[in-house]
């Protein structure tokens, strides 16, 4: 059995034999092999690296005294550095899996995107986890930026996990059970430690002494940065990052104070990796001195696809010819595939639209790791072209005497033929004189060459980086491009990649590399080696696949439910191979959500369900190709295992809690150093929540409902599932709650007020829950606030803007809402908070106003509301439901009678005449004038609708339009009289006065298209 | 070539095929691998372990900013603890060499005697520095404490210098060019680091800051130790040594807090151990469970040489054979072998004569290696021998009618005869009765095997170990035994061994076990393999071959003066091997103390001289056997070269700076943190040496020459070269003050002053060195008494045992000095500490005061002086000159005049009789009877000799001894009269003040011999 030391033995031998150096830990605690500075300072500036060693590496918040199957506060990382990308990183890792005797054809091994990010050091990284039979087991990441830094060249940085990667070898399902040695288990050698330092991190820690290692550790780093030291500089980042973490394992990092210490954290990451790069080339950058650069380099490897070939042009077929493209990418994240596969149709049809080469049909498609694109018929030539080149107007190359000006004899020199070739011809309605030229037609070869290569350059995605190319850039590296017209090679050259035609299939295939003779066979041979092409005709092997194991064993799979997941795992995978796998019965009385995130979310799996939507204890997980069946169902069937253990483990210890206890447990979360702990976040909570029941006179059950729910508010924070998987926050409170006997009321109350917890999430449903979601959101915003920590670009660490469109969303979604304003609540929350001694400005709630209406208002553009219609109801912001309600009812109004608009128009052109302050009272008997009788007429019948909406006023309004017309046309109201022109403008204000409040009239009259001027 | 890092792999490979477990480095700084938990903690309690690793060991004192070839602020070991010891640890180590490419056939390796001790985790262990060609490349170690717990079983520490290994194997003379990897040297590797971590250890580090880290570090682990936590408690023991270390290396630790400091870490390491076995133990001791313990303690091996023979006992000769017995031990250190053999040849001697068996003449003789006894002649049997066993008396064995008393028959049935056996015989004059026994002879196996056996196991030293033997304990461990008689194997059980015939030869001898035949061939076989048994021989061998190398070049050896260093040598080797050795002659014009320092201290070589003793560019080095004399003489030349390298280096860069510069460098140096720098301390010499001087009037020159070595006193204490060799403090002020131009006077005052060093040393010799040496520790003994620094049990941190001594014997040795007393001194010292602001009590002078008198006294008792000669100039202690003067006075009086001790008598029968106080007169007239007359006539004719040494009173005072005598006899003192009782009191009370003062009469009275009794 390979036992844990000589796997390491093993990676060492593997990676030194490729022209990595060796280096030992780093002798500070650190959290990943990352943070060694033989990786985080390495990969800045121009110095090749090629480093391989093992990391021991400390995560506080890990710790679980041993108990816990897979986690430990202290894992072993076995981290390579590939400085610059070698160009063959993937192969080289797959390789080093074999050389720990990992059968790479018999397991599903699967690169799944993964973006690793870093903000505390200021770097970032696009990649993948990869998988072996779903677990993960490396982090694979081409680094793109550390401290802010840009990374050039590129390193590729590998991070075994190697407890994992061991236990799934060895088969065991306790890290502490992994032979580590001969005849000594990992527990005989690292059990106590284990322990120990679990307590030390969670128990036993003193909180003010690590709390002042912290800022010692920053101000000694900082003095080494003014010193010019960086590498004493980062070892004390070090050191302050690793009393962080021991503060965060103890709970005593608030978020504020978390975010505090992750920007000084990452202003001194930054300063001292430019401080690195700057000692760096003061020293002369001395690693690209030739022998060490040579080695550290590494022989870089241009894709084995990329041959160059001879092609004798002058005998080519004169025939049109299938034109084949592959592009060779590294696993897309699935969300790219359809993206690549639409970008290159588009950009190939306008390409070659805009060349003069005819061609038939284009197909595209792809997978994860190829875009295909297919041309039927393409010409071997472009025809050639005659064109006329403009010279001179007729009237300016004639003279009067009919002969050829100076400028006509300049412009036919200009074009080296002789005057005798000019003719005319008729330009945009002027004859001109002009020379005809003959276009030759280019050869399909130099065409297609630049198209594809253009279409390779301009490759992009949502995300992009970098790799060992000079030029390129895209979402993950491009490798390989066969490029085929007919049988011949198109020399496409983009940046440093040659077009050939060696195609790479899977790389398990017995023989990888396979050359395609002619281009009607690339597609072909791509089918002969299992991969398919076409995303439709994959997803439908998925879902087929899948559903008849769900079948097989009596379920189902709600595909439509699932209908995301199904796309992203069709393009996880070149061919399908859906796997049924199975657990413990057991684990089905763990509630839904917990299993189905594990499936979905950590596994893409497939739920199987039974006939009325019940899950079954199987799923189908969807392997890439050809392996071992059985190895590949366990190996999963182990992770599921191990995290429903895990889930399993924490459910029943809460369940073992009183409420009381785990409500009494937030007590030692703290929310905000200023704001106290979750617990009295919790209290303020319950209490706005019951003020604005009280608005609204909430009674009866649902006050009771109210109430409960509000005293148990939050209490599943304190759960160790919630610590685990933070998404479950709701969804445990619910499930523990009604175990625990509350009602099922209370319970969905507790759920709801979590809710909404993204866009589009679903809202509450319950009075109760409603409520309580408002007050939960009232609160953390009139508090974040009050402290002055709103959201500043696109640093947003409490979400606010997110709480902001949940408040919004939750007072849109109850029509008994509509005197919950955002000022009300914002004004409860503010007195509650004041009444724990937290000092909230006026000028704080009304910033939070601003901040919540201006949510709103972007939330209704992005609805598609017209930025006028918006404005024309801006008045009743504070109120967002009223507000929606006003715009239903003019688009009602508008659509109702189309005489509304001039209805409007009047009304603005009132409220432009007649100034704000004006008294609405007319005397009668001094209207003298028809249009004024018969408008008066009118106006003294209206009933007042000020506190009416649209929908009252409209019918009762719209009579007037037609006086109101004739108003303005033959009454000067303005008159010099005062009393005539008061009663006049009072009679203009009545309408006004009596039409509903809140519309404002000039955006209103805007957004219906109306009187844009003035 | 082998890289570093192949090296780090191939001592991986080789000791995880021995059983032995990888761990990573510590993941906080530690100084040695011996500090990390796999090491420190491991070795404590009962289970069995076995661990190797490599350890990057920070020694932030080493710091040289990467410019030093051999010295680096973090340096790599590889670690190894073998847990029992395997039986052939040094086997074991040998291969290991081996794996590395070093051909341990063509190098000379030796294992010198190194024992370890880290006071600050009260850990000790018995061992060797090995060498390669006299590099020290391995520290091997049997740990017998840590944390001040006795360990069972012992563990065998093996700690590879890896650098230096490797520096040898690739021929490369600075680190930086060692190959790390292939292609990449160290000094790309990691040379950035190595200067940026030294500029933080030795000039950046924040004092206050680390300060403060250490007193957290330990006030944390304290917590921990009370939390039951050994690994967190330990892991901040270490960060709390770490801090030190780093204060250290700034110049920011004084002496007592120094000596705080170990204090503190060794309490902490004390308790952190108990608590570690204390939990083991709770755990029940999981490595003790089968597989583990199988695995971890390795196959135990017994020593081949171990194999008992089946013997025929009734086949033996009968008659004498040759007894040859050889005890196999690893390398003694070297004056543990003369006593071995003495040990041997003592205890041998006296059981075999305690025997009965007959034997010839004994010789015994031994290596580093062996002990061999060989007896000539030893009988095969013991004859059998008659004794008598006594009976009752014969009066009582018989009543009156002669027949037997039932006491009589009581013993005959005791000794199971009949009565008629019992025979009559004489005990010690008186007749009893008595039975005749035989008791039997023991044949030759039994009695010499019992006799070898309790010899073994009786073996000590001066300091002893244990092993892997459960009984045995001694300087080294013994691993075989042969013992013949004759042909035969002699059945020797001690402990766990047993004797055989196979010795063992050179370690690295084609066949290194050998049989041996016969008793007779025991020397034989081994001086056929080169093994010379005899010290004398080797001594021989030693001085011959380095005499005839010496005058190869010209060259000659001071074997007078290197008498020590030639005995060690002979002990360090079994076979002489002479090497001749070169270094650059540039190098001769270092100082020849830095040179000899260097030979004779570290590397054990001979210094070669020309005819004028003058030093030549060679030295000889012994080698222990066979090896290539090229190879390893290159060796030793390029551990000499880099050594004397280093030294050049300080000194060029020590004459660099001006003596002024130099002077001032001082002042960074702390003292002692209440006493201040030692710029201060060195002012305080300069102004007590001139009190001292005026106060015995020195002027002229010798003044000039005082005040102006006083000005620069201890200058070089800020000298590269005496930071790095503090032993050369004086030598190097010496040398510094004479090329800067002081005069020689100058010059050796400064040196004068630092002597003597120890006790024995030279003394200074000139009156401005004499002063200094005396102000020098006049101060320090003022200044530790003042604050209470005074020495206590054996811990004496200042040495001011030993400056106590000195201080008296330059009092002692300059005749000018008499009135330099201890008491003048140290108030001159006082003064001048108190106008530094420093508060000296007057108890803290009386208290140095007697400490320095002690010191003294128990100097003289330790010259042979009686205590009563001692007690009687007890006096005189504050001036020592003066006392010892008139020791010697006393001395010679006695012998010169045989009524000297009746004139100390009676002087001393006055003091006895006249109270203290009285007044030195009488009344002539009143003194009327004849023996008073007689002894006034003499009393009126005495000179005052008060002030006079015995010499001048002697004489005079000698005619007093008769008529005292007559006087005592008829005269009664106490008259009734009180007139005539004064007058008579007052008679004698001047013969008493005439007496030279300062003589304790009572105690010298006792000190002839005389009237012990009051």
């Amino acid at each position: 059995m390979l036992t844990v030391q000589d796997a390491l033995i093993r990676l060492q031998k593997f990676w030194t034999d490729r022209g990595c150096m060796v280096v030992q830990p780093y002798n500070t605690e650190v959290g990943a092999g990352t943070m060694n500075p033989a990786t985080l300072m390495r990969v800045l500036g121009p110095e090749p690296w090629r480093v391989a060693y093992v990391e021991p590496s400390v995560r506080p918040d890990d710790s679980r005294y041993g108990e816990n199957p897979n986690r430990l506060q202290t894992h072993t990382q076995f981290q390579v550095i590939l400085k610059p990308d070698p160009g063959n990183p993937q192969e080289l890792y797959l390789e080093s899996l074999e050389a720990l005797d990992i059968d790479i054809h018999a397991h599903d091994i699967r690169f799944v995107e993964d973006n690793w990010a870093q903000p505390a050091i200021g770097a970032w990284g696009l990649g993948w986890e990869v998988w072996l039979d779903g677990m993960e087991i490396t982090q694979f990441t081409y680094f793109q930026q550390v401290g802010g830094q840009n990374l050039d060249p590129v390193s590729v940085e590998l991070t075994y996990g190697i407890e994992r990667i061991m236990m799934a070898q060895q088969g065991v399902s306790h890290f502490k059970d992994l032979q580590y040695a001969p005849g000594i288990t990992y527990g005989e050698a690292f059990g106590q430690q284990e322990y120990e330092m679990s307590r030390y991190y969670l128990d036993d820690a003193d909180v003010q002494t690590n709390q002042d290692f912290f800022d010692r550790y920053v101000a000694e780093s900082k003095r080494l940065i003014e010193a010019r030291l960086p590498i004493p500089a980062y070892t004390y980042v070090l050191k302050s990052s690793h009393a962080f973490n021991v503060l965060d394992a103890r709970g005593a990092i608030s978020t504020t104070e978390r975010a505090k210490a992750f920007s000084t954290m990452r202003g001194l990451a930054r300063d001292v990796s430019k401080l690195w790069v700057e000692r760096r080339g003061e020293l002369d950058f001395p690693l690209m001195k030739a022998d060490s650069a040579k080695v550290l380099a590494g022989a870089a490897v241009r894709h084995p696809a990329d041959e160059p070939e001879d092609v004798d042009v002058t005998a080519l077929p004169d025939t049109a010819q299938t034109l084949a493209v592959e592009i060779g990418v590294e696993e897309l994240p699935p969300h790219v595939v359809d993206q690549a596969i639409d970008f290159v149709r588009t950009a190939l049809t306008e390409k070659l639209d805009g060349s003069r080469l005819t061609h038939g049909a284009i197909e595209v498609t792809g997978t994860p790791r190829r875009i295909v694109a297919v041309v039927a018929d393409v010409a071997p030539h472009e025809p050639d072209a005659e064109t006329l080149r403009k010279g001179p107007k007729v009237a300016a190359a004639y003279d009067e005497s009919g002969a050829l000006t100076k400028a006509a004899q300049g412009f036919a020199r200009g074009q080296q033929v002789d005057v005798s070739s000019l003719v005319r011809a008729d330009f945009d309605g002027a004859e001109h004189v002009a020379v005809r030229v003959t276009e030759q037609g280019r050869d399909v070869l130099t065409v297609t060459g630049q198209i594809v290569a253009e279409v390779i350059e301009s490759l992009r995605a949502d995300k992009n980086m970098r790799w060992n190319d000079p030029q390129l850039s895209y979402s993950r590296p491009i490798r390989w491009v066969v490029a085929l017209w007919g049988e011949t090679v198109v020399p496409v050259r983009a940046s440093e990649l040659h077009a050939g035609r060696t195609t790479y299939v899977h790389r398990t295939d017995a023989e990888p590399l396979v050359r395609v003779a002619k281009a009607d066979d690339l597609t072909r041979v791509l089918d002969t080696h299992g991969i398919v092409l076409d995303p439709k005709v994959r997803r439908q092997q998925v879902v087929d696949q899948s559903q008849a194991l769900a079948e097989s064993v009596g379920g189902t799979i709600d595909f439509e439910g699932e209908s995301d997941l199904v796309d992203e795992i069709t393009n996880l995978v070149e061919q399908p191979h859906a796997i049924l796998g199975g657990y413990g019965t057991k684990y089905l009385e763990l509630p839904e959500q917990i299993l189905t995130t594990v499936m979905r979310k950590h596994q893409r799996y497939l739920p199987v369900r039974d006939a009325d939507g019940k899950l079954l204890p199987h799923f189908v997980t969807v392997a890439n190709g050809d392996c071992d069946e059985e190895l590949v169902r366990l190996g999963n069937e182990t992770v599921v295992r191990a995290r429903y253990e895990d889930a399993a483990f924490f459910y029943d210890a809460d369940k073992q809690l009183p409420l009381a206890d785990l409500r009494a447990g937030i007590d030692k979360l703290t929310f905000e150093n200023r704001l106290g702990s979750m617990a009295q976040r919790s209290d303020r909570i319950n209490d706005v929540a019951r003020e604005l029941a009280s608005v609204i006179g909430l009674s009866g059950e649902h006050r009771k409902t109210l109430e409960r729910a509000g005293e148990l508010a939050k209490f599943d924070l304190s759960s160790q599932m919630v610590i685990e998987l933070s998404s479950l926050a709701g969804v445990m409170a619910r499930d523990y709650a009604a175990q625990a006997g509350e009602t099922p009321q209370v319970a969905d109350a507790l759920w709801e007020m979590e809710l909404p917890r993204s866009a589009g999430d679903a809202l509450p449903y319950s009075l109760p829950g409603a409520l309580l979601s408002l007050a939960d959101r009232f609160d953390l915003l009139t508090a974040m606030f009050a402290i002055g920590a709103k959201p500043t670009g696109s640093s947003d660490p409490y979400a606010l803007r997110r709480a902001a469109l949940g408040l919004v969303s939750v007072l849109r979604s109850q029509p008994s809402f509509g005197k919950l304003t955002v000022d009300l609540g914002l004004s409860v929350a503010a007195q509650r908070l004041r009444k724990q001694g937290i000092d909230v400005s006026d000028e704080s709630i009304a910033s939070a106003k601003e901040f919540v209406i201006g949510r709103f208002e972007q939330a209704l553009r992005d609805e598609g509301v017209s930025v006028d219609s918006i404005a024309a109801v801006a008045p009743l912001a504070a109120a967002p439901g009223v507000a929606v309600q006003a715009l239903a009812d003019i688009d009602a109004a508008a659509r109702a009678d189309d005489r509304f608009p001039a209805l409007v128009g009047a009304v603005q052109r009132i409220t432009r005449i007649v100034p704000p302050e004006t008294p609405a009272s007319y005397d009668r008997a001094l209207l003298a004038s028809d249009a004024e009788d018969a408008l008066a007429v009118y106006v003294d019948e209206l009933p007042d609708h000020a506190n009416d909406g649209l929908p009252q006023w409209v019918p009762d309004a719209l009579p007037l339009v037609a006086p109101l017309a004739k108003f303005f046309d033959d009454v000067m109201v303005m008159a010099d009289d005062p009393q005539l022109r008061a009663t006049r403008l009072g009679l203009l204000q009545t309408i006004v006065e009596r039409a509903p409040r809140g519309i404002d009239w000039r955006a209103l009259n805007t957004a219906l298209g109306r009187d844009r001027v003035s």
